[in-house]
């Protein structure tokens, strides 16, 4: 199943953690990948000792303060390629791809290019997808099993109080 | 902080998972606690590994079927005591309080219990709540500090597709 999780709310890389915390209690196991971001928040350190979970990034920073560049689209194309080789060679239950919608959003990847999931996780009870990240566009929902919107309804941070380590990363 | 994660998508419990991965993973102490669920999910055997988090569950089933009694009241009472007590004795960065808006919907408890956590999360910047589960009241969302909705645009469960474990569960 391909499980999408969007909006302007906190909660949706955090939801996907959760997710891979459940698939490998469960005995099963995870990839979870991480799009976008140039480092390691504080629940890495913790996946990395699940021996369910396996963790990959590919990203040097978001696009709040600059525009994407080649090199970000070179990373994420690489990563994609170790991504697809790691699924063809293991037998993951849930394979997370964490800000994947970003990247779609600023036009370093297509969906085209995600076509190779689609055709694994579209209708497949035995095996799931999820991809974070805000603005998930309207094809991708279109093709999507489940979406959620983390929808924002009220947030500290609109009353000037900053990300928390433990908390927001 | 008090956050509050409500809404009919998917999510929620999962946010508030990969939420305590994150805080224990900052090398701080978490309390995870459920109310009304009446088996431990795939994530509990997890979580129970970790070792900043401690994992309390009180309650002995879901509403769909049935009323709630006495007995599931005198649960959520003694959950609430001894989680009281638990705060009181312990320096937790995170207190979950995972559906506990279903134990509010049906009156198991009120607003007026869960005071003394309102005291000491409400804009505190060092110590956060989260509070899970449909049907958040109005006045607890007033209360917080932090709201998600996470909102169902689309869901497998519509096409007839059973909670699978791992996955719901």
């Amino acid at each position: 199943m391909i499980h999408v999780y969007t909006g302007n709310g906190k909660g949706k890389t955090t939801s996907a953690i959760g997710l891979s915390i459940r698939t490998a209690g469960y005995g099963k196991k995870v990839l979870f990948t991480q799009f976008v971001k140039d480092m390691e928040y504080s629940e890495i350190k913790i996946l990395k000792t699940i021996l369910n979970i396996e963790y990959k990034r590919y990203g040097k920073g978001c696009f709040i303060s600059r525009d994407p560049d080649d090199e970000d689209i070179q990373l994420i194309k690489n990563g994609l390629k170790e991504i697809k080789d790691l699924i063809e060679k293991n037998d993951y239950m849930l394979v997370v791809l964490d800000e994947v919608n970003i990247a779609l959003k600023y036009n370093l990847l297509t969906l085209e290019d995600l076509k190779f999931f689609f055709n694994i996780y579209k209708d497949n009870l035995n095996k799931d997808l999820v991809l974070t990240g805000r603005y998930a566009p309207e094809e991708l929902i279109e093709i999507a099993d489940l979406v959620t919107e983390m929808k924002e309804i009220k947030h500290y941070f609109n009353d000037g109080i900053l990300a928390r380590d433990g908390i927001e990363r």
